[in-house]
């Protein structure tokens, strides 16, 4: 699972109907780093670290096993100093 | 998820059965990195910032299970300002 | 989807079954970079474009749910003019 | 699957069920580089060189077929000089 | 699939039960490269260059759905002069 901090969320009105209203995160491994899309299956507020699983494990982990995600939050970091 | 943007339509007359009438689209992260293939599954044109999903949730994002796509578009970013 | 370049025909005598006849190619993203070993579904010849799909999609685009590949070659690009 | 070393355990406090009780531990490739979270599936203390493997075969390897990780350690190498 | 050159055997005794008696190889794209674990299917020795199956195919090639591997040797490469 990858470490990564929410920066803010996202906003698509277009979209596929399969996403439903799960919350889409902006998240970045680290500053200045490549962005990258979350589904929260926590519940995260900007500047959380959070543990993000891909592969098909975003899936079911967003959900159900039909969900289309390949990158999904699934615990928030307690305390993290980041290197 | 892999935030891309949308450069152009991609033409492929010698391709699989299974790839069907989808349009594919060349998408990119930043201008001149890598270009990839995305399956456009919302209608996109070029020049939006796009959602990319990949892994397997790409296959039934495109329209089936058995859908020959790794990375498929999923949602149109409604403002996106690149770093 | 990734967007590759075909160098040349690769031969392995010793191989797992599983395999079959498909042929191996060697594919490029770019000049110089890393080389990759792709099944081509199509039927290309050296200095073709091509679009590779990875993932779990690779294996049925190569013929079956159980074919050992993750990278195939589903289309030639009509024209291409890499970056 | 990649080779990496354990630096030490992280808490999450604020995680999905389908997590349960597994040890969850913080594992780089090399010193300096990017910290990833890794499933223990046998038992390893800091400091350890350890076996992960990702994609779809980290879940069952974590447990179950619907565990939600994508990189989980299946074995500690005996003796490991890094590079 | 990856273009790889087998460096030596790997020896781990504390491992989970399902990874069995298949040979783990340590294997490189290229000499001072990152360094990966692959499972052996077709019998190689040190200095072999092979090709190396990823992702979900990378199990069966191994032996079976269930073995837990994301990386598996499934040919060697009768002639290879890298790059």
């Amino acid at each position: 699972m990858r470490i990564m901090r929410v920066e803010k969320t996202l906003v698509s009105t277009n979209r596929i109907a399969e996403m439903g209203h799960r919350p889409l995160l902006v998240v970045q491994e680290k500053e200045g780093g490549t962005r990258s899309v979350a589904v929260d299956a926590v519940g995260c507020i900007p500047g959380d670290w959070v543990i993000c699983v891909g592969s098909s494990a975003a899936r079911e982990a967003a959900g159900s096993k039909d969900y289309p995600s390949d990158l999904t939050i699934i615990g928030i970091i307690d305390n993290w100093a980041p290197a």
